[in-house]
């Protein structure tokens, strides 16, 4: 732990919560091959931080996730968006921990991301910012690590896209990383969620309001294909089965289909309900710039693809939760990945849930997953010494 | 079978091959509850009818297809849409039945759908047609079997979209259809599948070059939206196992990723392939109009929800066919199908074939599929005294 440089970056709050300017001469420097600085980190903290600094775990954000993963969201007004698994007495207790949670570079709540002001122009980066990778996110949280005086993480955890960082802290960063939670997580993206991504990011750039990224001078905002990416995408974080169990073929408030495009089925009333939401709170480049850094996760790349070796000689400790009904990143991602980390040798559980709440299920009330992650963090704590 | 009305609709041909032309006299009576009239149903045959006309095979297409299913598709140039099925000496042998395929009412290859002309305004429907359900399509198909004289057909076929029709057939005319064959069909259209089709809609509607369902009138077509509904819908035509081994994450000609939103990856340039060459055969409102009757179809819904009492009394002999990796029309579905045929003391022979091909599967050379249909057929056409 000798060689930690600790950020000089300067600490700074406002409606987005705490942040961290890092200057001209504290570039990130990213996989694209460029230096991104000035840059700004947006982050949020609750509990104590320990004498010794070894309670702190940090939580990662999902693909349209943020920093407030256990407090109100100042756009929303929403509460945190993690409070079956992140609060006191929950499985990560801040009445035990210190829980970090930082939005994600390429975001749009805080940390630098194309709605920035780009120095050299003065106008938002839009597509100048260069494209950004999972291991950019990891490189930048553990920058905001070192600003935080902490050498090693007790545990990091996350879902989804969340789930990708986890596990690339503990490739990038073994030793800072004393036990780790990726949940409904993979190691690559596959060619299918590439493909749902593609749609997604194709309905963004067909919206004329989208202006080759250039929105925000023109005043527009390209909500339409925004709403149409982001109802695509929540089909996938459903199953087949929840889908028929809440919706079914209901009708919408009338007895009788209107023989119309109207929403007359519930599900597409929800759908459209989905998409119109989530326009008022996130940034269509964005959209683009994470989905982006997660069809280009895989993290067996830097190792010729061996996942084995990635997890070679880590002494961090896993557990892994994938849930029965995720097709999205369906359970035999997280096999693949136990896998590996035995053949690597490493200290591994590994929970497949039986729900039929699909890839949702993370952010949902799933009793096994509480039970589960609230079990290996009250051993790991014990092995700290905590 | 003695009071089936022969029509007396005007045969034509041009360039989209057949069709009939029936008057303001000979309405289509559609399940929206209005009358359209005049009206076109466009079709094409293949083999001789037999001297007492029981060798006929209807063939009914899919959401996309149209009635080309054994010739060269005069729009696109390319051969018939079911090579493996439909010709001498396949199972839907040519030179022993008599194979009718006829363009669905709503679509845009010829039969009336929301691109003709409404002889109201003299300008093509667009969203002025009525809505159309697959038993407006069956009703339409009973038309041209009247006009060509036959009583009952020896076999009704079809997949997908196809499969629906062929068990309104059996539903709605049960005296007519001596055999029937649904692959990767379902009674009912899921909220899933709904959902997606919901978001095709929602990316046509989206297009600003869609204007309401007016665009020919403007010179113009929303193609972009088209492509992305097409390219959305496309995912779900193939398996998440299929995709990773044709595409996986294989790189487009190039050796490294550039970092960049182009279509690095194959399976972005396949999907973005499809939504261009799509936009130049298909006319949206078209898709909006027959994704919707796949919506609203529900086989039960007029026998009180049930589905044996829908095939309550059946003479027909039921072949169904599903494939182990469709997720959109799971063998589950199919099984519900096979259950409820069971039930009814029904003929039905079921089976689920093994591929990793998805939905898509019934389109494909799969040789299951082949050796299935032919020993049905075969069988059949014995017990008919062909």
């Amino acid at each position: 732990m000798a060689d930690i440089s600790i950020s000089k970056g300067i600490d700074s709050a406002n409606v987005l919560g705490s942040s961290i300017q890092f200057t001209e001469d504290e570039p990130l420097r990213l996989d694209a091959g460029v230096d991104l600085a000035p840059w700004v980190l947006a982050y949020q903290t609750y509990g104590e931080l320990n004498h010794d600094k070894s309670n702190a775990i940090l939580i990662c954000h999902a693909l349209t996730g943020d920093q407030f993963v256990a407090s109100s969201n100042p756009i929303t007004g929403k509460p945190g968006w993690w409070p079956e698994m992140v609060g006191p007495g929950k499985p990560i207790d801040t009445s035990k921990y210190f829980v970090i949670c930082s939005n994600v570079v390429g975001g749009c709540m805080g940390t630098t991301g194309p709605a920035s002001l780009n120095p050299k122009t003065a106008k938002p980066y839009g597509l100048e910012l260069p494209i950004i990778t999972i291991r950019d996110m990891v490189r930048a949280q553990a920058k905001l690590v070192d600003h935080l005086g902490i050498d090693q993480l007790f545990c990091v955890a996350g879902g989804s896209m969340g789930g990708m960082q986890v596990l690339q802290w503990a490739v990038s960063f073994p030793e800072r990383v004393f036990s780790c939670i990726p949940i409904a997580a993979a190691a690559k993206h596959s060619s299918q969620n590439i493909a749902f991504h593609e749609v997604g990011r194709q309905a963004i750039m067909a919206d004329p309001d989208w202006k080759a990224g250039r929105y925000f001078e023109a005043g527009l905002q390209p909500t339409k294909g925004l709403s149409v990416a982001r109802m695509a995408a929540h089909i996938t974080y459903m199953s087949d089965e929840a889908l028929q169990r809440k919706f079914g073929r209901k009708l919408q408030e009338r007895s009788a289909p209107t023989f119309s495009f109207d929403a007359d089925f519930q599900i597409e009333s929800y759908l459209r309900h989905q998409g119109s939401t989530f326009v008022e709170r996130f940034d269509a480049n964005s959209y683009l710039y994470v989905t982006r850094a997660m069809d280009y996760f895989d993290l067996a790349d830097d190792f010729e693809g061996s996942l084995v070796r990635a997890f070679a000689g880590t002494t961090t400790r896993f557990c892994l939760v994938s849930f029965s009904s995720d097709w999205l990143f369906p359970p035999s991602n997280s096999r693949t990945i136990v896998h590996a980390l035995n053949a690597a040798g490493a200290s591994v559980s590994y929970v497949e849930i039986e729900t039929d709440k699909g890839h949702d299920a993370f952010l949902l009330d799933v009793p096994e997953l509480i039970v589960t992650t609230q079990g290996f963090l009250n051993a790991a704590a014990h092995a700290r010494g905590l």
